[in-house]
């Protein structure tokens, strides 16, 4: 197999909100209340929404810019690739890295679209929801039909409304939704909780995946106040481990027999010594905790309903035989400082060089489409979707590394989380 | 290789500590003050200090109980197998399970020796603290020449102390140290200060391991409230890659280039992956996280000092040479509720079964005998050391599993933590 005939589509990118998204989608009444982009005095781009500056233009858009200012997030949109948040050159992007297809988590909107809880008045905070996701269904994923696996956000705050949505997107053509790898940590009951069964049902009925993206619980890894932030950024994927055990222990998967969920950006090369951990708890200890999974066991139920996907992970190659193969998911993560753009298919050569071709095109796409209902190929040709045919109508996409200048950490050491609060509390005023 | 042939060395068990433990080694002033153990009305046992009732006689001293009983700790010791307290029906205990050696971790002490810094007079928590290393060294361990591997607690109030009674003991033959996964879990500073140098120093000048058990942070990891027990259990063993990724972040490694550490009970099977994704951690964000590991990678510097300990783990026997082969080490874990007693070496047979058997000396004895300067051989010779030859000594040894008629969670539904800390809080009342 050779790196030019590889098809990628990615089960985990982002985009950053552009500033005119809400424009012509809202009533009057709305419009005054919708999210809007400021210009601070400091030259700083911020969203203002009920009153408060949100902290991130950009979660960490650096793609494109130099290593050396990696970690703080952009201050303006000048500061950012146009392919962040503008879908043309996005779609170039992703063209001079190779990539077929690609699935765009929120920013603006939170990974469980928590943002719209906060507005007080129920209606207003459902209609920008909504105009958030008919943005992202047509708009951002409409302008380039067979680029774009799209997904939604849940109005959090109501299960009712969320089986409403949801269905509304699959009306819409959308097989998949975001939401928190532990709502508890939002402030809302937990998987173990009936809380969620509409929401639940409704992604059953309609074959929704539920993308649960590291981070999601608004929680990050903090082992110690004065630890370098490399800790935090090693250990977030594989925290996502916990919302793994959650669900396999918790009723949700017994109840609905064919709800799938993803655990975006989680790395699969720690799933194996889990799968067996979790079958050696149940086997050793069910005669007291009363768990009952019936004739199966906890990782056939794991492997059953659980989407895994990951960034980089020779180990996890190896070992894939342990995993359902046909619920691997290969990712890009553009516009993140862990993304491989733009050599992601080399990268994903090193390890994927030596599996059968079978073994490749499940992980590379195959599955993706299968599982999000995914047709690049109504579309685009497969001959004209591989890593050369795209790169070869992007030749004259720059990918040179660009400085902005700000955001260095060079003269402060190593950096700690702390550091990094404080840059970041700094960057919105 | 047949299973009778192993000769197995575990470096992890537990000893619960006896009531007569104190007594002859303590001046009046410190006797008066030292735990003690009283029979409540209930008929309950528990260690009184401080004028603390403490709320384990048994951190879960379960083994040979009916696997229905589970998860409570025994009320009174006289609901503990013998061998969890009496040093020589412990020995029967292991020669019924073919076992050579073992590392024990205190029960009553806590896994960093902090039970003694509740002491308010420094001079009487650091009298009482080296009676308890002393009672170790030559009582639990004295009696039988050969069986057990010495372990210390440190007075982990002061890092000086610390490091005179890591020499005091190595002048004694004891090689390894128990110590905190996290000590800012338990209010003292970070593997990122320089607070822990003096011990660290004479940890590395003796040659002697620090030993960082899973939970010896006091923190075990609740994903919700309402979550079952199982879900933690679950947990615990791999949630000591939080240890791991701020031990090699942090400045120990590079500043002591001789020191070893041991995660136990931490499990194998993560760590390759751990390995691949804190050298992609390294590689893609040093640039603006300032740190510098010279000619080496995050991986090599955690295989050099980092010691591997696993109780059941065929996905770490299959990834190891993604591990120093030197370093894993296997485990038994008696007497708590994960132990593979009195089956441990059949368990073990399966995982290591077409391995080299150079492998399976190493994992089984040879490690733990060089990491931890443990020579057996200078007392029992290599052929009655085998499962075979010690399981021959104990044919007397009852090992059905016993009823106590208490514990049971049966009609409880689910157990989630909330229910097991209720029952532990009932069970000093």
């Amino acid at each position: 197999m050779r790196v030019e005939d590889l098809i990628l589509v990615s089960v985990d990118d982002h985009v950053v909100e552009p500033p005119d998204m809400f424009e012509g989608r809202l009533s009057a009444r709305a419009a005054e209340r919708a999210p809007r982009i400021e210009r601070l005095e400091s030259g700083r781009d911020v969203w203002m929404f009920e009153g408060t500056a949100l902290p991130n233009v950009g979660l960490n858009a650096v793609a494109g810019r130099v290593p050396e200012e990696y970690g703080l997030d952009p201050l303006a949109f000048s500061q950012m690739r146009a392919g962040c948040y503008d879908i043309h050159e996005r779609i170039r992007d992703m063209n001079v890295n190779g990539v077929l297809g690609s699935l765009n988590f929120p920013s603006l909107a939170g990974f469980a679209g928590q943002l719209f809880s906060t507005c007080p008045e129920r209606d207003i905070g459902l209609e920008l929801l909504q105009a958030y996701n008919d943005w992202h269904v047509d708009d951002w994923c409409g302008a380039y039909p067979g680029r774009m696996i799209p997904l939604s956000v849940p109005p959090i705050w109501d299960p009712q409304l969320m089986a409403d949505e949801v269905r509304r997107m699959a009306g819409k053509g959308c097989y998949a939704v975001t939401f928190s790898e532990n709502p508890e940590k939002l402030g809302w009951p937990s998987w173990h909780s009936d809380h969620w069964d509409p929401f639940l049902d409704a992604c059953q009925e309609t074959g929704t995946v539920v993308c649960l993206h590291i981070g999601s619980s608004s929680q990050v890894v903090i082992t110690a106040m004065d630890a370098p932030i490399d800790t935090m950024i090693t250990l977030q994927p594989m925290n996502i481990v916990q919302c793994a055990a959650d669900l396999v222990w918790s009723p949700v998967f017994r109840k609905f027999p064919d709800i799938r969920v993803a655990l975006s950006e989680g790395g699969i090369g720690w799933v194996p010594y889990f799968l067996e951990r979790i079958d050696y708890v149940y086997q050793h200890h069910k005669a007291w905790t009363n768990q009952d999974f019936g004739d199966k066991l906890p990782s056939q139920v794991f492997n059953e309903h659980v989407l895994t996907c990951f960034i980089d992970d020779a180990v996890g190659m190896e070992v894939r035989h342990h995993l359902n193969l046909d619920h691997i998911h290969w990712e890009c993560d553009y516009p993140h400082s862990d993304s491989t753009w733009p050599q992601a298919p080399e990268l994903a050569m090193k390890y994927l060089d030596g599996l059968p071709e079978d073994d490749i095109a499940r992980i590379t796409h195959r599955n993706a489409m299968a599982n999000f209902r995914y047709d690049p190929f109504a579309h685009i040709p497969p001959e004209q979707a591989t890593v050369g045919a795209l790169r070869a109508q992007a030749t004259d996409v720059d990918t040179t590394p660009v400085s902005h200048g700000t955001g260095k950490f060079q003269d402060e050491g190593l950096v700690t989380a702390m550091t990094l609060a404080e840059r970041i509390s700094k960057a919105h005023k």
